[in-house]
C-alpha cells in the first residue's frame, strides 16, 4: 500500500533533513528556482525549520523521500498519483474549501471539460509553474510551491444535474440530521468542491483565483471559507496544533502506518459495496464549519475545560495520566470512584472503542471571518473528516457526540457538506474521468 | 536617531545570520524555549530561509543585532521603548486590524485603565508569554513570539468621548472625501484602533481575542478586518511582496536608512506645528480598506496591465528601464516619442518628485474574505500608510490619485480611518499616558 502512495504525492521536503539543502535536487520541478534558492541562501542563509510539530505527527512518512529543496516555498507534493493529495499530508497554514454549483443548461460534457481544465491548472500550481493564459494572474511568482495541494469532490446533487444519478455511490447519501444542528443551506453542500492548502496566504488564494477563473460559464460559486493553521517553524515544540479553544487538537488522528489506516480512509481498489469502482482510492470528505462559543468557553475554569474534552489543556495528555500520546483510559477512577476521562468528555465520547471502531481522519483548519453582530467572534473549526465510508466514519461518531458530548454547550454547528473525492488522476488523465467518461 | 529606534523594539532575528542560531542567545526571554528549540534543530534540522524579500527591504537593519534565534517563532520585538512596534518591522505574515469604540458613560479614567491593561496584556504577548487569569486561552501555548507586533491608536472621536477635545492634534483632522470613496462608515473610523501583526495565524488570533476580553465593559469592536502577507519563507527570490493584483508592491518606499525617514514617518521629539507634545515620537496611521476588481483587471493584457502601475509586473522593474530598485525615469520616451512610464500611471502620479515631495511609509496587508453575492472576489488591500503628518503624506498624494490613477478603475476605496499613534511606553508605563494622565 505505501507503494500506492507514493506514487500519490511525492514527499514533502522532510524538513528534519533540510540541512543538506544544497546537494543535488531531484526534482525535476525547477531547478532554475531551486538553484536561485541556493544562490539566495548563500547570500542569505540558514533558519532552523521548527516546525517539529507537523513532523512528529507527520502523515507522510511513508513516502518516497526526495532529496529536499530548500525553504517553505519549496515544499512540493505532486498532483498526480493514484490518490488525490490534500488527505494525508501534514495540515498546511492556510485553506481554502470553496462548493460551486453547475450553471443552469452545464451538464456531464461541460463538467467533464471543467475537471480537465482544474485538473491541468492542479498540476501545473502544485510544481509551483505558472498557469497559462487569461489566468495567469503573477499573484505567486516569486513564491515556490509552498506545499500547495488541490483537491476536488463532488456533491451529490452533481450527480442529477449531470445525469449520472444511478452512479451516485450509496455512501453519498445524505448526511442524517442532528439535533443541535443549526445549519445555513447557503454555505452548505454544492455540486463541486475544491480544497486548497499551502503554507503561504498568497499561493492559496492564487490558487483559489486561478482555479475560479477556470470554471468560465460552467459552474459559480456556492460558498467558500478560508482556514488557518499553525506556520512551520512557528513552533518549537514537538506537539499537534491546537485549535481555537487552546486546545491539542489531532492527537489520536489514526497515521498512514497504521495497519488498517487506508481501510478506514480510503476505498479500496475496484469499489466496495457503497462505492462504485470509479470510487477506488477515493474517500469522503465530511465537512463542518463549527463555529466555537469562545465567549461561553472562556468563562470556564481550567479544569472544567479540560474535563469537556477528557484531556488537559497544557499538553493534550488524556486526564487519565501519561503524556500527550499515552491511550486514553477510560476506565480509571480518582480515590472517590470519580471518572477521571469524564462520561461525556469530547475523547471518551468520539473515541473508537465507545463507538464501535467509527474512525476518520480530521484535517481541520481553524477560522476567523471576524465578529458577529453581538460582539461574539465569528471563529472556530472548519472540520474535515476524510474516511472511506460516513456510516463507518463522521455519521456514527456524530450521532453520539450529539446526544452526550460535553462539548455540545460551547459549539454551533453551522454548515455542513458531504463530497466524494475520487482517486488521484494519473499523468493525462482528470479526476473524475473514470466516472464521467466511463 | 537609531539609538531610539535600538531601544523601540529589540531586532527581528536577522534571518540572513540564522546559521549562528546554536550560539547563545542574548534576548532573556526564553533561554528555557530556546533550549527547547535548538534541541529539536538537533533532532529535526536546518530549513533555508529564503525570507530574503523581506530582508531586501529590511525596514529594521538600523538596530541593535542580537543573536539570533531559532525559527520563525522566536523572532521577537520589544514592546516597549520610545517608539510603538508595528510600523518599520518587515511586514508579518498575519494582520489584524481592529478598532473599538468606548461603550456609553466610559471616559477618560476608563480609557487610560484600558490603555494600562492593553499595554500590560500586549508587552506579555509579544514577549511570548502567557496573559495571566480569564484571559489565558492557550491558543499560542506551544507558538514563539512568531515576531507578533501590537500597536494602539487613537481617532478623532476618542477626544470628544474623553473630554481631551483640546488635546486632539491638529494632524488628526477627518481625512477629505475624495471623489471615487465608497465608504461604509461602520467599517471606517472608531475611537480605538490596534494592530496586531505576527508570522503565526493562532499567535495573531490570540493576541486578538485577549485584548478584545480585556476591553471588558469599556470599549466595544466596532470594526474588524484580517489580512496576509507572504510567509517568511515561501520565495526564493529576494524581491518585495507582491499584492492580489500580482504586482511588486511596495519598492519605492522610504527606509529607515534613509536621512529624511524619521521626519516623513515620525513625529519629532517635543512635537511639532501640527502635533502636541503627547504624540512626540507617534506616527499618524491611514487605514484605507482597497478592493481590487479583480475580474476586471484580469482581462487586461499585461501591457496594458504594466502601463496601468509604471512599473514590469514580474519583477516590479520601471517602465523606463532597469531593474526593480532602478529610479523611475518620468521623462524618458520612446522612439515616438511616448512617455514611457505613462502619465496618468499609479507609481509616477504617487512618486513624491509629482507630489511636492509628500511621502508616507505604506504597510499594507492583502485581504481576502471570499465573494461577494456576484461572485466577484471581495479581496483587496488593507493599505495602511504611517507619516508624521497626514498632510504631507496620504492626503496630497490620495488627491492626486483621486483625479488622475490609471489604476483607479480597477479598485475601490470601501472604508478609511485615521488615527493618532503615540510613541511607545516605556517599561511600567502604557501608550497614551502623556495623553491620558498628562
Ligand atoms: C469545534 C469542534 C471540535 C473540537 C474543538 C474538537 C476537539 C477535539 C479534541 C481537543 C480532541 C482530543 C485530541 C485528539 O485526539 O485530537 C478531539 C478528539 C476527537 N474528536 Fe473532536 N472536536 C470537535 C468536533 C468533532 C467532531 C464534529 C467530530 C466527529 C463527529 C470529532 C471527532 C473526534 C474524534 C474521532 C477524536 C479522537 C477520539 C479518540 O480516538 O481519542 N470531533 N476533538
Ligand atoms: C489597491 C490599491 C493600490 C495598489 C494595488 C497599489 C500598488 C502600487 C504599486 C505596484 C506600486 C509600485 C511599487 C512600489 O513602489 O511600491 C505603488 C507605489 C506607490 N503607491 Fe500604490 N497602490 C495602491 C494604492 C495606493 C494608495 C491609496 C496610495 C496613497 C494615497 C498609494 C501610494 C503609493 C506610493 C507613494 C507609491 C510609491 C511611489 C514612488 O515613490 O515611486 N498607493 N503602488
Amino acid at each position: 500500500m505505501s507503494d500506492e502512495k507514493a506514487t500519490t504525492t511525492e514527499a514533502e521536503p522532510p524538513r528534519e533533513r533540510n540541512e543538506e539543502t544544497a546537494g543535488g535536487a531531484t526534482l525535476s520541478l525547477s531547478r532554475r528556482r531551486l538553484l536561485g534558492t541556493v544562490g539566495a541562501a548563500g547570500a542569505g542563509g540558514l533558519a532552523l525549520g521548527g516546525s517539529g510539530g507537523a513532523l512528529a505527527h507527520s502523515l507522510s512518512q511513508d513516502r518516497t523521500p526526495v532529496t529536499p529543496l530548500a525553504s517553505v516555498g519549496a515544499g512540493r507534493h505532486s498532483f498526480h498519483g493514484t490518490r488525490q493529495p490534500g488527505i494525508v499530508e501534514p495540515g498546511q497554514a492556510h485553506g481554502h474549501l470553496a462548493a460551486f454549483d453547475l450553471a443552469p443548461g452545464a451538464g456531464r460534457r461541460e463538467a467533464s471539460a471543467l475537471l480537465r481544465r482544474w485538473s491541468a491548472a492542479a498540476a501545473r500550481l502544485m510544481a509551483g509553474e505558472p498557469v497559462e493564459g487569461v489566468a495567469d494572474t503573477g499573484i505567486a511568482d516569486d513564491a515556490g510551491p509552498s506545499s500547495l495541494t488541490v483537491t476536488f469532490g463532488f456533491g451529490a446533487s452533481f450527480f442529477d444535474r449531470t445525469g449520472l444519478a444511478d452512479r451516485r455511490p450509496a455512501a453519498l447519501e445524505p448526511l442524517p440530521e442532528f439535533s443541535a444542528d443549526e445549519l445555513d443551506s447557503r454555505r452548505s453542500n454544492g455540486d463541486l468542491w475544491v480544497q486548497i492548502c499551502a503554507d503561504d496566504g498568497l499561493v492559496a488564494f492564487n490558487a483559489l483565483r486561478v482555479l475560479q477563473r477556470e470554471t468560465g460559464r460552467v459552474a459559480r460559486p456556492r460558498w467558500q471559507m478560508t482556514g488557518f493553521n499553525r506556520t512551520p517553524g512557528a513552533t518549537d515544540r514537538p506537539r499537534t496544533a491546537r485549535n481555537l479553544m487552546g486546545q491539542v487538537d489531532g492527537t489520536n488522528n489514526p497515521r498512514p502506518e497504521d495497519d488498517d489506516f487506508d481501510r478506514h480512509v480510503f476505498v479500496p481498489r475496484g469499489g466496495d459495496r457503497r462505492s462504485p469502482e470509479w470510487m477506488e482510492h477515493g474517500s469522503y470528505a465530511v465537512v463542518r464549519r463549527i463555529r466555537m462559543l469562545l465567549d461561553e468557553w472562556d468563562e470556564q475554569s481550567l479544569e472544567q475545560q479540560e474535563r469537556v474534552i477528557g484531556r488537559r489543556k497544557s499538553d493534550g495528555a488524556p486526564l487519565s495520566g501519561g503524556d500527550e500520546h499515552t491511550p486514553l483510559d477510560l476506565e480509571k477512577t480518582d480515590a472517590r470512584g470519580r471518572l477521571l476521562v469524564p462520561f461525556n468528555a469530547h475523547a471518551r465520547v468520539s473515541a473508537p472503542e465507545t463507538s464501535g471502531g467509527a474512525t476518520m481522519l480530521r484535517r481541520p483548519f481553524s477560522y476567523h471571518d471576524g465578529f458577529l453582530p453581538d460582539g461574539a467572534p465569528d471563529a472556530g473549526l472548519l472540520f474535515v473528516a476524510w474516511q472511506a465510508d460516513p456510516q463507518k466514519g463522521f455519521v456514527p461518531v456524530q450521532r453520539k457526540l450529539d446526544r452526550g458530548d460535553a462539548l455540545s454547550r460551547f459549539i454551533r454547528h453551522e454548515a455542513s457538506a458531504l463530497f466524494a473525492v475520487p482517486g488521484g488522476a494519473p499523468e493525462g488523465g482528470y479526476v473524475g474521468q473514470p466516472l464521467l467518461e466511463g
